[in-house]
């Protein structure tokens, strides 16, 4: 453990090093938060559950630190303003690696001497899964921050991409009936996959891939965003309260269309996955092409068993790529990006949230978001599972989310 | 059908008839319309859905009303905006009466002349649901308007109330195991309400009544609108954002409770069923009573097979009353109260709305809303069945919507 | 004095006649209150102002009053929320005129029976001067409220107009210099139009009669709300944020313009005065021809002396008409419509308000308003005066408002 | 003229150095800009109005500064959205700080060899007030920046100081009558503050030194904000809806009250003026205290011919301080605070923005806003005149603004 701490405390550092102290620190809007802040926060909260309960003498490295990066944690105390994270310029860059620092020689000092209970071990595991869903936010809200620059700055630029071979879309079928659902097995899950549960399933199909950008620029040009009988009613009234007219990174000139990334813009590739849509868009498009979302009980059933190999943060693509036909379908269902479901974020059947600080992690948020599965090419691929549920708001779109089709079988 | 339209139609405008011009026009709230808007409303109804597509030689009452009168019909045409229906001092009450009568007319002259096919009868049918529905809301409605008056008018004067003999909260439980859900039989149900399928349960067990106002209030006084911990994320936002201290229509004097209903304001009877609570509010009590709600296919597996009878507007109570404890328990599944279930509001597996415009009646607004289940003491004793489904946003709170309580069973 | 009660509350009275309880009831914006409302106020003003004080034995008509319709005298006690007054469907019309009835008798029996002190019966007289102001806002509402409905209902038919001859426009100049301003003499007079005080003006010359439709849709035309050099800034902050093309009831289709007023629809006369349009149109419109908006120095210097004549709400026509090229220029500076002026509404030196509630009439409304001068085609002729100060603020639309040019003489 | 322009560019770089490059890029709130923005945009000026006009095959240091830095002179083009130069991480401060020395290089070259025409060095002079202003707005919009972050940093310790005697207020009296408004002679002066014209007053006198904070507490402790009939009717909205209690800055703890300076937070000195508050505090504070604000005009006759010498800036104070009883009163007309008048600003009679973008600088922002006099602790010293006319929102608190009193003589 010792060892995947210090990965993956190194692998936070690493995203943020190409950026500079400005760009740590700016906050494009109240869901996105400055880099800054991610890296401070992942070792706050080592800090708060780890150090000050278990450090003999343990002294904190700032007192002011518990309520600046304290996210939503009511149980330990104020918080810092979400949409004012941007305007703690101080502490500095510096000052927050330096926090970083201190942080993790403490842990891992607590680690090398073996002095934690295995129930404290228990929560720096939580903690190193934690850091890691930042790792995936720091870039997806660098990437907002970016958008909103004029300059459209990149992050990083792109290296030369293989092609993959576009491989046309089917539907893989599953008879339905009674499944299991839910974590299994002695590897690390968060509270929310489980308790395992039956489900009784109808007959259904999945899309074999993610749906492209070709296949979405079509939806757009067929004026799939002023049709109203395609879109739920707050779908609508999003769509029309915001003047949606394309995915959240899209650009039309003339007939080109153009898509920022952490490469800057680039030209469409229409075989690419569609992402930086929200969950209203995915199902306006699955009724326009007569299909609807999958549950996500249907995805995890299909997902299950199979290998968690896809495209992931670690292949430098940072960017959704291409299905390859070579492969077994359905493909891209892990890495690439995260797919929502027409599931509802909420409790499984016996759930109850562990006791303490850290029973806010997952369940107090089980209202008015959707389950999205499977990781996204920002995403460490240690971190995903078939049993994994993500959640966003349904008009979210700042994430690398994207769309597999499903259907019915009758 | 021609007996039951005359008086569903009636029942409408009986309950506008103690109403003065004004109070038929006014509208506190986006969420709510006018009473003189849901008269018109009913009629443009079967005016735009029977009369224009089955009248020979159909000259419409007024052509503004296609307009003025539709709700959320895209496929329809355009409508006018729904926060300013309480604007339209014109036409007046009588204008829209003479409307209702003409539409009354002409339908059940088509009706008592059999001209109608089988699928215009269905439409006919659909319409008188959908009357019964704005016959509820006319109530609602018409009691939030009342409460944003500082007069707190009454609707009505209270009549002389027997009192049910308290019955003590008891839990009746249920093995799980594989059930079928959704509406089966012959009789009237909404396309919202199948296909009927297969779902599996847990073990569980559900309140034997409905959750009163003194245990409500024992909510309240242990500071249950200042603990967050009891509170979804999004709710304690919303507690916070709106200030709520407790339910809708109470009001502190002291140490005493009272409550604004359609006879006024009343002191808090403890034994009667609190109401006009939020979903938010009603997880949240749950979660301090230990308990938690109960899903929709619990709630419908327990109430499946009674008989549907209990506290509906027919009974002249026009508010929640007691539990008495001579019935058998579950009690009070069915009028009362609308109670909050954890479903949010979703497809059935295979559920495709109907073809043209009445296919949005139900399914665009499948997103962001929760199911509630068994009517209310607004709502017409013939209007609602075991399989039928409600549905609310989190936050809203005008309805008679109260708690039932449900547990896992381990 | 009697005489004029009776007559000044008669007046308000038959200005709502033929108007349904609906339509007495509406509001159609937060600036804006409901016909009914209007009726209670001026009641009100005389209950709280003079029969608190005056009746031996005073009761009030209904406690619950004091508080509906106070406008915004905090020293009296507590207001009823001005947006909600379109919520009161309660007092209804009918109670409303028996409020009326019940003030009016009491007042003239103290009048007829000389119980008043001379202090009261300048209040008395304050009094009809604020119900007069009410008699214009009534009309303004109503107007307002009608412009919402898409039936866009008409208050009265319009009778045949005799047509005057189009004057051009002339300017008419004042060679400058040390000058009286304020209200001087024995008639009644608001205390802001006070204290009376030298002024010293620049040369200058105005606009020998308002501008006309004609000449404003050539400034539109012209490009007038797309050009953000002819606007302040303030102002073309709000021509983006409210979508402003022309002034507020102006409704373009294709080439011609209409125009709504209280005959409702109208195609545009463009021999007739603009109105409705705000400060920030009319200080726009000027600086595009060259001009400006006069001081309210500069008009009153050239209105004091002149009778007090012109398109007055007696006459009838409730719209602005054409100046006639008979009369003696200026023209129209009594009448027709509110002229905006470029002064910012506030004290005049040594002004300080009345002792008491009456403190609160026009003192504290002296910020962010602009002052307008002349009266309307809905003000009363025994209301106005050459030295009245009206106020609005920069961007209020709803009023019979136009504009009169200046400039300066070099 | 080259040694001031190389000064006034070295003094506004002076103020940043101290910061980080994050300390540089934080905005707070729309109405005020990060330090990096106000160093770019004071060189985008020369760049826009100077170098592109004069340098022979100007090339643009970056073609986007050009819609970035852009304040608001829409005759230039395009403008980054003001509440979003925050987000602007890119270009980093470097960057910044290179355009700022290629831009003053180009312009020294210019001056240094006499290239400029005189309408050319007008507008460099222009500049160099812009430049000042800016200096003023980074330290405001700094402490701004600071106070929203619960660290509360200090820009700079503070040095010790010498402690004033308290001198008691007295009123400087002046006898009115016709008076000369409006810069004369042949200095520098911004085009608002002219034609120099004839201004008749009423006698008045004025408060011989600025409101003190111990004075400003009375008011406070007097329950001033609780008091509507203290307040103007939008000042007491503004207070309730933003739920004001003291100045902006203060902090109360049990008795005592700090405040929040540029070296950090400090127990409130009472001998020192009361600054951050806004016109409707003067205002309120002003009839509190038996007296009323001062017009311009009444503030400037007392202001002219005295020496410009005060509490600014360069006295490295960076804080109003406590008037000292050696010198003559009126004292502190210049420095130390702002002065709010009871003066909308407005153009003087005759006043005509000159032609061109340069036209936008004042003309435009003539509505809406108060005059206020005489400089601040943030101001160079010289910066300011006795005709000087600074102007802000009436409810704008960031500046240091302070209270002078003024009464009538009768
Ligand atoms: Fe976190
Ligand atoms: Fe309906
Ligand atoms: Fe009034
Ligand atoms: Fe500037």
């Amino acid at each position: 453990m010792l060892d995947r701490f210090a990965q993956i405390r190194a692998a936070t550092e690493a995203l943020a090093a190409p950026l500079s102290p400005e760009d740590c620190a700016g906050q494009s809007m109240p869901d996105a938060s400055p880099v800054k802040w991610h890296l401070a926060h992942t070792s706050w909260f080592f800090e708060t559950f780890v150090l000050e309960r278990e450090q003999p003498g343990h002294v904190p490295f700032d007192p002011a630190f518990r309520v600046l990066f304290n996210s939503y944690y009511q149980t330990v105390g104020p918080q810092h303003a979400r949409p004012e994270r941007g305007l703690l310029t101080r502490p500095d860059l510096e000052r927050v690696l330096a926090y970083r620092e201190h942080v993790s020689e403490a842990v891992a000092d607590l680690l090398a001497r073996g002095a934690l209970s295995p129930a404290a071990r228990e929560i720096v595991e939580i903690g190193l899964h934690h850091e890691q869903q930042h790792q995936e936010l720091i870039l997806t809200d660098l990437l907002h921050l970016f958008s909103r620059n004029p300059l459209e700055p990149a992050y990083r630029a792109m290296a030369p991409r293989a092609q993959a071979k576009p491989t046309p879309l089917r539907f893989v079928a599953h008879a339905g009936g009674l499944v299991e659902v839910g974590h299994a097995g002695d590897g690390f899950a968060f509270d929310n996959e489980g308790p395992r549960h039956a489900f009784h399933l109808t007959p259904f199909e999945l899309g074999s891939r993610l749906v492209t950008n070709g296949e979405y620029r079509d939806f757009v040009e067929d004026g799939g965003y002023a049709r109203p009988e395609l879109w739920l009613s707050d779908a609508w009234a999003t769509v029309e309260a915001e003047g949606w007219q394309a995915p959240l990174y899209w650009r039309r000139d003339g007939d080109a269309f153009s898509q920022l990334g952490l490469h800057g813009r680039q030209e469409l590739d229409e075989h690419d996955p569609v992402c930086h849509v929200s969950f209203y868009e995915a199902d306006a498009y699955a009724r326009w092409a007569g299909a609807r979302l999958p549950s996500e009980q249907e995805w995890e059933t299909l997902a299950s068993g199979r290998s968690v190999a896809g495209n992931f943060v670690e292949s430098g693509a940072l960017a959704p790529r291409g299905a390859d036909e070579r492969d077994d379908a359905p493909l891209q269902l892990f890495g690439d990006c995260w797919e929502w479901t027409c599931s509802p974020y909420g409790a499984y059947p016996g759930y109850a949230p562990p006791e303490g600080a850290l029973g806010e992690y997952n369940g107090k948020f089980m209202a008015n978001q959707l389950v999205l599965r499977g990781g996204s090419c920002a995403t460490p691929a240690s971190h995903v599972r078939a049993s994994y549920r993500n959640f966003f708001f349904p008009d979210a779109r700042w994430q690398w989310s994207g769309i597999r089709l499903a259907r019915d079988v009758r």
